[in-house]
């Protein structure tokens, strides 16, 4: 078979504030791969299905000498993330084609990895699609109950405030809080989204850019719990508003990815309020919990007992709007690129 | 017998940054006590011994609608804080005349107490003064031990940070930690202290005033433990220069109590480096550990194999003076005040 064209995402421009679809990354077409003939040296071709765009991405759209907890995103070199790809050939012992992976993969349409050490085989339950592969079965279904599950010591009739509640994490810890009989507040910023939450069994939902959380965490706490994907502003209002020994689970602050982190105000409050803040990563605790995810969790999805939306686009060449759409949360439901059916 | 001067420290006036003798706080001799009569209405007529004055206390004198961790002290009633009494006269079953006890005690030379739910009885280790039980083998003593168990998880090898090392719960901790294998860091505000630091044997000991914390901790650190009596500046160099996954205990912030808190300028770093911070009170922990502290380390302090200091001063009157020297750190070793021989 003749060379056909692999689209790539490239890292093009470290952005200021926003990442700007066309100028911090541009859809590439110039490089080409022969499926049938390019050796894979002991390697496995993999055609990407899907890839997961993540709130976290942001932060390493930045110059390469800046530390960070994730290295850099290299400029000219294709984006990566996590995704769902087909094998199509394979010189591996273990690995063959037609097996499905997960694995950080480059933003391209198709990639050689040199051994399978990067990758997780994969089988989909027939009542799924592999977006939620990247999604409530996969990532940000981890984040939610792995850490909530280290993290919370949650106890019946305690009160959570969860913040990006309609996203994909958010919406899965609002269900897993109400399924242990807790009272749940939950903040998005949207209408649509206050009503999502609602439908999803939060007991106090409320849109953030048009009701001030410090009232609602003054009325219906104090808060025990706090799932924090914000920062800022509403990561004090919630220490104001936290009972003495309540735990901050520390996930994410997408109010400072673009433009920087707001100072804490009030750090006084961790030993005045006997608070305890837990910043993690999901990777170093999946080992623990991923045999109960996968027991627990996979079935309930799939049997509609947990329930998550999705905001599919289609194409590669969408990765960078949809980059934009995540940090300005104009998106509703996990964002997922499909790059490819099967 | 007639009826004897009670001396009283009152809280007189809320000072706007140090304490300042004689205005914050005044020495009173207006009231008496006839200790032979007086009516004890079935409780209990305490003499003072001594007084424990510790950091903790700036933050309680303060306006009473202001909200704290602890009650503000009350304008013009007598301070209270930890300390130790001899039992004169008894009503109660289980306490007699004779017998010492612990308790949170108001700043006066006598006082009656209607029942004994708020005191210990307590026995002295007769190689240890009465001093020593409101120091290294009291409240800062079981600070340092029972955090260290609870929070710390520390691992030989490992390396801790700990701020104002010569002070009675930081020296506690530098031997502890020593005592476990891990490499320490130790920091306090003079030369002197440096040097007690050293003969406790912190690996690295240096006077914060002189010498930079940042620059100290990028060559010695980074750090997977810091033991926090000082937030601001320090905190966030800490933060800086912590590993994935370090422990924050988060003792005090002396360094905001005269004048107020600075913000944590990177609390992003809570989740960038997986950190874990725990804030605690003593007295909720103290059930957990309080045997174990009797059985470890009351004989070690006995026998000489953890050393203290004390900074003993003579007289209730002296109060004043006393808590201006701790939250300026011009105190050398532990701050008690010997209100009365036995």
């Amino acid at each position: 078979m003749a060379p056909i064209t692999n689209g790539r995402v490239l890292f093009n421009a470290v952005p200021t504030d926003y990442p700007v679809p066309g100028k911090t990354t541009v859809y590439d077409t110039s490089a080409s791969i022969d499926l049938d003939a390019v050796p894979l040296n002991g390697g496995i071709l993999l055609k990407v299905l899907v890839l997961s765009v993540d709130p976290y991405m942001r932060g390493r759209l930045r110059e390469t000498h800046i530390e960070s907890y994730l290295p850099a995103f290299q400029l000219g070199e294709p984006l990566n993330g996590d995704g769902i790809a087909l094998v199509l050939r394979s010189e591996c012992d273990g690995v063959k084609a037609g097996d499905h992976v997960r694995g950080h993969l480059p933003h391209q349409e198709y990639i050689i990895f040199p051994d399978r050490s990067a990758l997780t085989l994969i089988e989909r339950d027939p009542r799924l699609s592999w977006t939620t592969y990247v999604g409530a079965a996969g990532m940000p279904g981890h984040t939610a109950y792995m850490a909530w599950a280290e993290y919370s010591k949650a106890k019946k009739d305690e009160v959570v405030f969860v913040t990006t509640g309609a996203g994909p994490v958010g919406s899965m810890v609002i269900q897993i809080a109400k399924q242990q009989g807790l009272k749940v507040i939950a903040s998005a910023g949207s209408e649509e989204k206050v009503e999502f939450m609602k439908s999803l069994g939060a007991d106090v939902a409320f849109n953030y850019k048009t009701t001030d959380t410090m009232q609602v965490l003054k009325e219906h706490g104090p808060i025990d719990i706090y799932w924090d994907n914000v920062g800022g502003d509403v990561l004090d209002a919630a220490m104001q508003n936290a009972k003495r020994f309540a735990r901050f689970i520390e996930c994410g602050m997408i109010s400072g990815y673009n433009g920087g982190y707001q100072p804490m105000k009030h750090p006084d409050l961790i030993f005045g309020k006997c608070l305890q803040f837990h910043g993690f990563l999901v990777g170093y605790i999946r080992p623990k919990y991923i045999d109960a995810f996968n027991a627990e969790i996979i079935p309930k999805l799939a049997a509609g007992e947990l329930r998550f939306t999705e905001d599919v686009s289609y194409g590669l060449d969408k990765i960078g709007d949809v980059m934009l759409a995540v940090q300005k949360g104009t998106n509703t439901g996990k964002a997922v690129v499909v790059v490819a059916q099967e």
